[in-house]
């Protein structure tokens, strides 16, 4: 592949707070120019930008902000790169998921029509307020026993785009009849920048319930409301596989990027999936857990089966031809920023100031400096709630075993162990389900910290491997984009190609996986013990109350 | 009573780190003077003052400091009361318990004799190196089912005169023998100021197994050890009651006190006991709580009963001619503290410190402004064990509920919360044996906190009456030695003239009762999941193992 070694293309991740163009050698997936555009609207939460008011719960974006990321960080990706943009062959892109828009039959966004509307704009993933119409999707299902209910673990979330759909049909009828389309922003973006629409297999699979060639039927959505029948007129009745060609980089969308007229677009993904790509890990078996402030596992599969409490499984949902599987643990990094930020001491932020060290530098290495077990402690990670395997957002933290000699860098160690205990339940609940895990492949910002990583290990009692790029999903989007070229004949051969991996990066010892082994057993004990959140439903549901009351005088 | 109008008793309190001395006038109570005398050893920890080193989990400490406290805080006391010394009639003391000693016949401390043997010292009462000793008593006892074992709980304590004297004889046999006595901190004090050996029927009774009229059998004891047998020859075979006179200040003594020759000293006492008399509250049904870094819960009743997990029920124990019952919560204030010194972030620090409050103050005005519940948390305030009623000092904390919204003042009042419901499990637990609590009474520095008071009331759903008396035990100690002196007839007497007590201080507010029971019940049912301790047991063997493992490598 001698041209490769000359020719690139730009993969752009479209995040939460920010898009990051990335410039990669085709031949080898050499990572040469990198630049990040801010959205200048960050996430709309409590106003929208003509200034009314937004209830509790609501997360939005503007169409406009994502626009800029192709205006600015593009050309600065390539002009940091030092390459001419006549060596660009090809661009992918992957976002946020459920992030979606109603639109017009143009590619419109409503809200750049009725800019004063909040249900026109864009409803961000983390968008909630589509709770209690996610509930009734649930029940409705459960009582029907909908087919593909099972292929969600049993149960759907709010954020995706049935609830919110639902949610605006209800909220703001007159919008939703005006929403020719009803698009993800994965699919939108890939509009703006070919002219056509397309849909793909992996937002419609795990995120629009489009299983087995059908959406849900409008006998069912009927059952919800008489007027959410036919709904899914206003999603893509055909979808296109990963690494496809989309199109072609318009005129006017060339003017945007600089780049050529007529490259090669690849079809929408989404930022978890086109990670495994990135760490070359689209094998049946691998299973690429993303660990930042949550973690995502997305794992292909040669096999069918229902695994309890995962997000979906969805076919060709990450590689064509296999099933793509993914479960998730709702808080990860979040639990330790929590932490740092509400119980670590001034004493240990003044040290750890003294030693030049974050406060989670300073407490990773006073955790490291522990033996497996000494602190005393199990805790489950449930701060953020359960996704898998419980399925159970109202689901909340403990913590087991303090003494007056309890330190810090305990509880701090102990929550790390939570984390990793709660991914070997997922590991653990594939497997007894018949879908063998291979390989556990960490990518994500935690991969930064090297003890945790050996935490995992040990907990997993299995070798871990590394994804080689700190820009996985960009990295993963410019493979897609190399393969929709035609630079590769498919993903994985593309991703053999570019993508990075450190196999086995960290091995586990086994005399502390042995340790760790009984600590695991007292980690599941109480996950048995709490899962049915008889205790935590009432806590929450008196805190709620609580929170809600305002007769009752403080003590 | 206007004879007693100008005349006075000194109450002397003998605590853990200082003696106090307090001059109360015998009319009415009123606290005229007083001071304060350090130890100079405080508490003897890592080494003897001959330079011997200690094992873990010993404490002594040194004769010489307590009669320092006669010397320099009595004379001190006096004058600073503006009295003369010729109008006090009577000296009373209590001590911390069990704080026990090797004497010769003459009550010479042994370790004045031997002072590089750490047998030869006195025990204070935190001296924890017994545990295998008191594990083998308890064994043996409940094989023998011994008629004295229900009597405390179902088990004795590491702490105790037993338990301290059977380490004494297997690890320094030659001190053993030549300890012709074994006598309580209590009664050797008293014993310096009459120059007459005395003991007292409260520290037999709850410290040495006295029941019914005798120690345990020499049959029991050699089967603990043969040299055992016998031992009770080193105790006291005649006990003196409560408020008796134990003796007249012998000439030497009023020397170092500068008090007139021949004035009352009274029997020796425990400062949790005296503690009832200083709040007049030695009546049936009156349960004194002396809050601070743990809890202990003294009550008198006129009848006997097994009570679950008490500390110890004693005939005439608190007051003559009634039972006397006493109870403990392990840790308390000393939880609260820890979580000040571990879990609160510097930004807390810095703006309690702006405010010009404490950070106890910071967080107790931020959890008083929530309602019942709102933190969506509840706790088990076993992070010191659980004494009464699980009696398990191997026992540890959990907390449950955290999200990612918890604050340091939601963990902070879930744990104030925590130790007011096992308050009420103890209160619930005598009721539940037949013996009604008819009022509860606070003491002890937490009653300072008027929210955490107040938490107490609506938690118990009961009233709490509060101690007027910041010196409670220095004050139930002069009321003893009132008595002693002839001035009143019994201590009930001595402590509704001389005692002080603000009736239903706190009441509580019927709305908030009803949602801690709410909370009360998730606690119970938490409380009930960890009591047999298959979780933090094994936790807390696994913390022991990984602590004294040293071959393995460090993750």
């Amino acid at each position: 592949m001698n041209a490769n070694s000359d020719r690139y293309v730009v993969g752009v991740d479209f995040g939460t707070l920010s898009g990051r163009a990335l410039v990669v050698r085709v031949s080898d997936g050499a990572e040469v120019g990198t630049a990040v555009h801010e959205y200048a609207h960050r996430v709309i939460e409590d106003r929208l930008p003509t200034g009314a008011r937004l209830a509790p719960d609501w997360a939005l974006q503007s169409p406009g902000d994502w626009r800029e990321v192709l205006r600015t960080a593009v050309p600065k990706a390539v002009a940091a790169a030092g390459i001419s943009p006549e060596q660009v062959i090809g661009l992918g892109t992957d976002f946020t998921a459920c992030t979606i828009l109603p639109a017009t039959a143009e590619g419109v966004p409503l809200c750049e029509i009725f800019p004063d509307r909040p249900h026109a704009w864009p409803k961000l993933w983390k968008h909630h307020a589509a709770q209690p119409h996610a509930d009734r999707i649930n029940a409705v299902a459960a009582r029907r026993a909908e087919a593909w209910l099972p292929r969600y673990g049993g149960k759907i979330s709010s954020e995706w785009a049935f609830a919110k759909a639902l949610q605006l049909l209800e909220e703001d009828p007159e919008i939703y009849d005006r929403a020719e389309r009803w698009i993800e922003a994965a699919d939108w973006i890939v509009w703006q920048l070919t002219g056509v629409e397309t849909r793909n297999v992996c937002t419609a699979g795990y995120k629009a319930i489009h299983q087995d060639g059908r959406y849900p039927s409008d006998d069912f959505l009927a059952e919800l409301n008489p007027a959410f029948a036919g709904f899914p007129a206003k999603l893509g009745r055909e979808l296109a596989p990963l690494g496809g060609l989309a199109g072609r980089l318009t005129a006017e969308a060339a003017g945007w990027t600089k780049l050529p007229e007529g490259i090669a677009i690849s079809v929408g993904n989404v930022d978890a999936h086109v990670t495994a790509a990135a760490a070359d890990a689209v094998r049946p078996g691998q299973m690429v857990a993303i660990m930042g402030t949550s973690t995502c596992h997305v794992m292909p599969s040669d096999s069918l089966a229902e695994v309890p409490g995962m997000c979906g499984v969805v076919r060709d949902g990450i590689v064509p031809g296999l099933w793509g599987y993914e479960a998730g643990q709702s808080a990860v990094g979040d639990i330790f920023a929590w932490f740092v930020e509400n119980a670590v001491p001034g004493s240990y932020e003044r040290e750890a100031g003294r030693r030049g060290l974050t406060v989670h530098e300073y407490l990773t290495e006073l955790a490291a400096a522990q033996r497996v077990g000494q602190h005393g402690l199990v805790a489950l990670d449930w701060l953020g709630g359960n996704r898998s395997v419980l399925v159970d957002h109202d689901l909340s933290g403990v913590v087991v075993g303090q003494t007056l000699a309890t330190r810090p860098e305990d509880t701090y160690r102990a929550l790390i162990e939570a984390t990793a205990f709660g991914a070997r339940t997922i590991v653990e609940t594939f497997e007894a389900s018949g879908v063998p895990v291979e390989e556990f492949v960490a990518a994500g910002g935690l991969i930064r910290n090297r003890f945790l990583m050996q935490v995992y290990a040990d907990v997993l009692r299995r070798p871990i491997s590394v994804i080689g790029s700190e820009q996985g999903c960009a990295l993963g989007s410019a493979i897609h984009a190399a393969v929709a070229a035609g630079a590769y004949p498919d993903v994985t051969a593309a991703a053999a190609a570019m993508g990075k991996r450190a196999e086995a990066a960290y091995l586990p010892d086994p005399g502390r996986a042995d340790v760790y082994d009984r600590l695991y057993a007292e980690y599941r004990r109480l996950h048995d013990h709490f899962a049915d959140g008889a205790m935590l439903h009432g806590l929450r549901a008196l805190r709620n109350e609580a929170s809600m009351s305002t007769s009752e005088e403080d003590a």
